[in-house]
């Protein structure tokens, strides 16, 4: 979908470290007209006139050519534990993730995933796995500075896990486990692109309301007979809603995926949400931005784009129309 | 200067929790025309079109009225280690700063404070205090979720200080303590304003150029005759320079403080900053704005002012001019 900086694929973010436009600092931008700026300056912290910065993020190429980022860092913390918790119950999975982060901890990942999605991955990729009756996985992981710091973390997330009735909990001993684990949930996106005609989604919403997503995503699914992978970044309110085409004719894909996309993002947004949270908008979701945006923000980001791009010249047609 | 959410007062604050915009999710405002807009959504990731919401935080109330704010909330981390540390030489003060983040620590405040300021303050509060030779202070605070997690930080910052000259490092012991330290930092620009005529400028630089920006601003002092007072979140690398009065005629205070001051927001420029960190620019830092923008970045800023506010309603002249 073009341009979008705080896009990422399959690894592991969360809300501890802030989302990647946190660490975008400044900006050199060549503009529409070609002459060039500095969006803002390569400080921590910056006060000077509009965010011009934040602005660019995210703007899908459509207001400027960017040719070099000052990011911030921070110190990598060296230690880590990561946990897959199994569930019986895939929205108790979900309930699970607030209230992980209720207890107080702030894991550098929480991950969902669907039954189907982890049997599509671990098939593809021959991976042992031993599946019971779950039916949904949380991928845990917390980091730190040192060692003992781990095991605190983990005792409360044990206890978050116990109180939504967790299945399993199989903690990674070793690096090679660890890279399993992570290899399970990073293959997902390509292996069902290899199983099926599809069409991925990238739900937000307030993470409280993940439940009630996963529960409504289910129920449309159900509605108009598609199969769906749900699995994401689940400690950021972030599901990724993949609706597979399988056996279904051609026709009922075409007319009826449209409606049913757009219950999904009605649902997003009736959870506090929107309709991406790290994708873009591009020309592909672009059908759907009224369910979030009134005339009014419209009418704003168009003034905003003929003021860096009088002509429409810049990755055209991309989010949203001239009028 | 009004309107402008990141600013707070004397608080410690630092890169390790980002700046206040990155908390900002979502926001409700009222626009010129009455009409209302979310920013944004209720969620820790967006991506759904332009980042309305990060230019409106810091737009100085030009470009709608605020009336709902959604932020994203952390854990509070309930241990503390506090730390005031002299040094004899102002600019060595100033270098251990990048150098006690190089050490991997992020402390949750590093607060510079030249004598003249720590003089001021102790004095107007009567707290007991002892000067030997130094020029200048840091206070240095860590936070942590366990007790045991204060003491490798505060190890990997005496490393730092020890090479850095340090004449002598004070441990808050206990609660009366730390707050004795932070009310010496917090009443400094109280005790300034009491004490002369003065103007605040709040510079910001990269870190690392700390110590440059230090000597320079010292140097344009003495060349214009002025006497300064230097504070602030050094950790952020942004540094409160408090020009004063004093005894000079109100001619020389006139017509040199502006030259002296446009000196140094071209100090903060060449040293990667700019001429706000925190404060805004308003009305009184309008006239230095040409010094860190072109003619291009204020024809963007001006046509961002022309979608949102076609008639300059709101807040009007603030930051910059209509044409």
């Amino acid at each position: 979908m073009g341009g979008n900086i705080a896009h990422s694929s399959g690894g592991p973010r969360c809300v501890k470290y802030g989302t990647t436009k946190d660490y975008v600092l400044n900006l050199e931008v060549v503009l529409a007209d070609g002459s060039i700026i500095d969006t803002g300056a390569n400080v921590l912290k910056n006060s000077t006139g509009y965010h011009l910065t934040q602005l660019m993020v995210g703007s899908e190429g459509t207001l400027g050519i960017v040719t070099k980022i000052t990011l911030k860092l921070l110190p990598f913390p060296p230690y880590k534990s990561l946990l897959l918790a199994s569930f019986s119950n895939a929205q108790m999975a979900c309930a699970c993730v607030p209230a992980i982060f209720e207890a107080g901890v702030q894991p550098s990942a929480i991950e969902f995933m669907d039954k189907k999605g982890v049997e599509l991955s671990v098939k593809a990729q021959q991976i042992p796995f031993e599946f019971g009756e779950e039916q949904a996985y949380l991928l845990i992981e917390v980091d730190a500075f040192s060692e003992t710091e781990l095991l605190p973390q983990c005792e409360k997330i044990y206890g978050s896990l116990e109180a939504h009735q967790v299945l399993n909990v199989l903690l990674a001993e070793d690096h090679e486990s660890k890279e399993k684990f992570w290899r399970i949930r990073r293959s997902i996106g390509e292996v069902v692109k290899q199983h099926s005609i599809y069409k991925e989604e990238d739900a937000v919403v307030t993470r409280s309301y993940l439940p009630d997503l996963y529960e409504g995503v289910k129920g449309i699914a159900e509605q108009y007979g598609f199969e769906t992978v749900c699995y994401g970044h689940a400690g950021d309110g972030n599901l990724h809603i993949n609706i597979l085409k399988l056996d279904l004719a051609d026709a009922i894909w075409q007319n009826e995926l449209p409606k049913a996309i757009r219950s999904i993002f009605e649902l997003c947004k009736q959870y506090g949400g929107t309709i991406s949270g790290e994708h873009g908008i591009g020309l592909v979701q672009k059908p759907y931005l009224d369910i979030v945006f009134n005339q009014k923000h419209f009418e704003l980001m168009r003034g905003i784009k003929n003021s860096f791009d009088p002509h429409w010249i810049l990755n055209p047609g991309k989010i949203f129309d001239r009028a």
